[in-house]
């Protein structure tokens, strides 16, 4: 089975562009099939600000609403994946920005207005991943960069969770290729004590999730992002680390999740 | 040989969701593989102006400074480009949104300061055109959407005429299809009379050319459109059109350039 490295950043590399250079010049070196996933950072917040537009929020959450929506568009399919796309273009990595209604790749549908109306915002499963599309940009040879954006088929541009978008993509892949899964986090992994960033617990497997939750060592923020983690290794991913940007290439580093 | 259309639009369209919503109705239909190239319109100096940006301009002609070029990227490769995909995949046409990075499509050179500086603006020719690339994308059923950015191959984006990003694809793609270039247009075609809408000019060549330039009939503005489209025509475009968007499947409609 071929193997495809999915990488997802967020903010904290996003957002920095000396970051986010020492990231693409380790991403650049993956071998084989790879695909990346970015979110927008703080730069959509920022542009909101600069044009006058109050970001809503709900429960810590972003609303993005008729006024939000096109300016994360903007800053996650324009300035976003285009800097990332010209900047690994440099690197000789062939490739092509995406967000999920080019070719048609993430059919998404715009979350229920109840109990919370978050606006604008698309959720998928990974059946609505067109993976034969995917398919057909890695046999001719180009690397996918994904934005956090998609669509719902009926013209409607959809904000998307990218953390999802990488997930979701992953155990699409997973049917025909070995998948692993890299989120690239702030720490070197899960840590045991976020006061010790050296104390990263290496390996989490759905028998000691449930220990390490009842010991309060995983707790809130991190037990969704685990679960899922969880959930993609049930459904074929190989397994999902959970590293710093730094240390992509090292197999040993970060916090490897796996069913068994 | 294969036919290939080539459309390009610019702000009368993109500019009015209606007349957008209207082209794309008639664009579907276009038989055969088709491309489509848009401008980015007033929306980028309207967005300049609400993050009180000053568009600079010389000579009539928008400079492209530090501060305009993310803004003309944001808005041109993200929410128009974007908005036109996700219209386009609702009308079953599989189209996939790109700029000139994106798999190395168009490789431009950032235009010389020297005699007039106008920013980050992207010159190139039709063999800087990634043209098996666009067959790749032809081959697995996509129809591409160009917006007017490029990148020169050192991470740079770079804005970029759309009518000459419309002109050398199409002389790029000539070598191996059967290419019409389409320049939807503000009037039914090149006028006679600017009063008279109805006084189109129904075929333009090399030789009455000359002769419509010397009797003061195709003048200052029109020259250049019409001069690149009959070189167009000599490096092997079958023929170019200047038409109304809503004529765009009449054969008979417009003005048409051709070399005989």
């Amino acid at each position: 089975m071929q193997k495809v490295t999915v990488v997802k950043i967020g903010g904290n590399i996003v957002d920095n562009p000396e970051a986010l250079q020492d990231f693409l010049e380790i991403y650049k070196d993956i071998p084989g099939l790879k695909v990346l996933v970015h979110g927008g950072g703080k730069i959509a917040t920022k542009m909101a600000s600069d044009l006058g537009i109050q970001a809503q929020m709900i429960e810590g959450r972003r609303v993005t609403d008729e006024n939000m929506l096109p300016i994360t568009v903007m800053v996650y399919a324009g300035l976003v994946n285009k800097n990332i796309v010209s900047q690994l273009q440099t690197k000789k990595v062939d490739a092509i920005g995406l967000s999920g209604c080019d070719a048609n790749l993430i059919l998404a549908t715009k979350r229920p207005t109840d109990p919370i109306d978050y606006g604008f915002v698309g959720d998928f499963k990974w059946q609505d991943v067109n993976v034969s599309r995917l398919k057909d940009f890695f046999s001719i040879g180009l690397s996918p960069v994904f934005c956090a954006i998609t669509h719902d088929g009926h013209g409607q541009l959809l904000n998307t969770n990218a953390d999802t978008i990488a997930s979701n993509i992953s155990i699409a892949l997973a049917l025909q290729y070995q998948v692993d899964l890299i989120y690239c986090f702030e720490h070197k992994g899960v840590l045991k004590t976020l006061k010790d960033p050296d104390s990263v617990i290496a390996n989490i497997n759905q028998d000691n999730f449930v220990d390490l939750q009842n010991k309060g060592i995983i707790n809130d923020g991190m037990v969704p992002k685990i679960f899922n983690a969880l959930q993609a290794t049930k459904q074929g991913v190989n397994k999902v680390c959970i590293k710093l940007a730094q240390d992509l290439l090292d197999p040993d580093a970060g916090t490897t999740i796996q069913t068994k």
